[in-house]
């Protein structure tokens, strides 16, 4: 129920909090493999902390900051995707996404993130979407690159990752290419 | 997109700020007939104020305090449902509704109802519901009669419309009820 | 000082922080007395948890939505009554209170909720009080059936005291009543 | 009700929210006369204006930072006087007060700072108790100096009164000379 | 006083409340110049609007988020400088600017620049110091490539200046290029 | 960088985050002879206390409630001098100012307290400074007194240091004298 149904297997659901136990059930057998990328892993150890950062999303929802969903391959939970860091002014936001890795290679994300930029640009009216990715994180900029963003530039030393920092890619794709892309 | 496909005509959406014109729209055009039981209903005077009360509503989203749906038929934003009120110690919601003149007498609130109920039992885990009702307005009574609510008693005059107190009705249904009903 | 005499042996005090001794030396030594129906007691494990309860209930106060008083009878605290739950749109409240086991029986809390009573109607202006009570709680609701409010129903399931859920019997009294009862 | 009776014609009561038209009618009739050396009472335009004064008193009451009286005179409100800027690690506060024109010269005042003096020594146990008062407001300073206070100092060009800055006289009593004066 | 001397005429002064008519009167006569590239000209419209705009870039201060200074030049405020967006875990900020037109053209700017960049870089330990401009706007862009600065890139469409979007340059300079600079 | 010489060897610096290390070995090495008369001394156990006692200074900044600055003798942290306590509707504030041991007898302390003096007639328009110090701290008296502070009168038992009351001595300069004085 509540359902956004992207094709037979994909479907994204808005983030509650009865989704607790299984993301958290995720995040913590994917726990390896996340961190690599994700700053946030290590800070989620018990379910409780998953709720928190729940609880923070939906006030980011109601103050039409972000707005964060669940992805479902076959009913299951298999990873999140969100939009982000709106900037209404310009009617931009950026989509964030993570999927565990016994889901990876599916194309799942693909089209998950294709139905949020429909939702973005559809239903939320946004004129631009942007995608950031770590610039050695190949399978997270592979997302961008394949549904035709504009890699429009970079932004050095950007993210601390394990205490390191790394430049972050910016991608971006305006409302207008989205149009074209998908006519 | 996010909807909740209760039968072919009859789903339910997240009320978000997007349904704000929609929302405004329908509660303006059928001011009068509303404002005989609903208070708020005279507050409303633009879309911000609706906007304003999508806010509040996100807000108590956000705190597990509500959770706000609007009612689709056939595609239309035709009325509101919600559950709210939870107490998380005992386990109990309320459910409140309001439908548009034209689409009275279709069934469509009383399915709206059983899917909330559905939700709330199963995927909330709620141990009882209640139904509050003004003595007077049967029409609003007839929703919890209909799905087998008991009338566990009244409160008088606990409510206020246009400078008249009105009792207030209580229905309520337990979890072990509606198993009973539903099987 | 500020105290309100009801009679010559019973009178109430605003409760403030210099009651946070004597109240918790009651609720302490009464313990086991009063958890039979009070979920809050088990919370009170130090006076500094009373001067919390005090600090809330201050705040209530200054919010208009509550106000506490201790009982003393021949000068010593013996139990709290107090209007909460305002509604003033409805101007409603309710009343709620405790009594210590060594004083029960005396009458003391009859007298004392017929002057938090003369307190609403006379000096708050309420138009109705509700008393509500566990439906086991035979000691409880005799008081407002003793002072003749009208048992106007129940809420099922509506309180949770260890661990089990009880049905609450929701008693009213309107000012028009209290006036006949009064002259 | 709620009275602190200090002498058959005066007693102090807590004030509230039921007080807020008493009061507004007092200062308004006496506004002349009380902004000579009040700079708040300009400000008094509407019974709103006294109310949210008295909802700032009662947030001060509930963070044990300040306690405000009305000082009935033979059942009428003739003024108030508190007990502010409370330091509770040195355990002291200070009385403030003023009192309509037609009960000057009754002793009113002397009687209810007394009485005032009384809450706080025994009461709400301060150690010490001061009064400030205007170097050319002799009929304030008049309190304190026939109550037995010390005079300690001033400070200079301390309160500014319709545009004119004025020293303040600083009286002080403390706990042991109080007992002093009240065996 | 409280002054960071820069070179013989210009000076950097820490941004507070006494500098709200200097930077208003020159906000004020420099208005058509600078509203071209800057959205929030328009929104002061008197001397309250820089002095509420001083008190968020205080709190921004306290918050560790934010620095802002106003240069001097010969004595005169001529426009300001500050480190804002602070990303304390990656340790960058971004320097932000502006300058009254009468004094375009004496290289103020860049030694103003140079100042903060020394700051930045030794005094609050930054490891890396942006700074963004629109595409169209030269002037702005020839203070970081006049430095040294790398351009890393540009985000499409992230500002709306007078209803127009515009396309924002990324400009980074790391501590050990700005060392070797300097060196 | 954003100093306020005052003369060859003595500087005044605005207190920042950056100062938290020089601020707590130099309160630490000082405790013992600090403790004496400053109560706040015993809460400062690691730096993270000092810094959290800088951002409760830089929002008084924002507030304009309060203005701290570090002591540089021949460039080393050697104490702290502020203005505090602003009353602005007399435009008055207090001085208030500690110096570690070991730079005691330099007339350190004088030049810096003078040279805040001008900055709060001066710079921030001041009619009045107030400097209050405990009765028998004659270190800290001597300080107002050499600079020519009229004594206006002390307030008994006003501070408690080490569980003992102090009668705190108060002097004040007004802005006609402090120009009489300096010209």
């Amino acid at each position: 129920m509540f359902e956004y149904k992207i094709n037979k297997e994909v479907s994204l659901k808005l983030e509650d909090y009865t989704d607790s136990k299984g993301l958290f059930d995720l995040v913590d057998s994917s726990r390896s493999h996340l961190s690599e990328w994700l700053s946030w892993v290590d800070k989620i150890q018990t379910e409780n902390d998953i709720k928190e950062s729940i609880r923070r999303d939906l006030i980011d929802f109601s103050k039409q900051e972000g707005m964060y969903f669940v992805i479902l391959y076959k009913g299951e939970i298999v990873g999140t995707v969100g939009l982000k860091y709106f900037q209404w002014d310009v009617k931009s936001a950026e989509i964030g996404y993570w999927l565990a890795p016994d889901y990876l290679g599916k194309g799942i994300m693909t089209e998950a993130v294709k139905g949020v930029m429909a939702y973005g640009f559809d239903y939320v009216s946004l004129d631009k979407i942007e995608i950031w990715a770590a610039e050695e994180n190949l399978k997270s900029r592979s997302i961008p690159e394949r549904l035709g963003f504009v890699q429009e530039g970079m932004r050095r030393n950007n993210e601390l990752i394990k205490g390191t920092y790394h430049t972050m890619m910016i991608y971006g794709m305006l409302k207008s290419e989205w149009k074209t892309v998908n006519s």
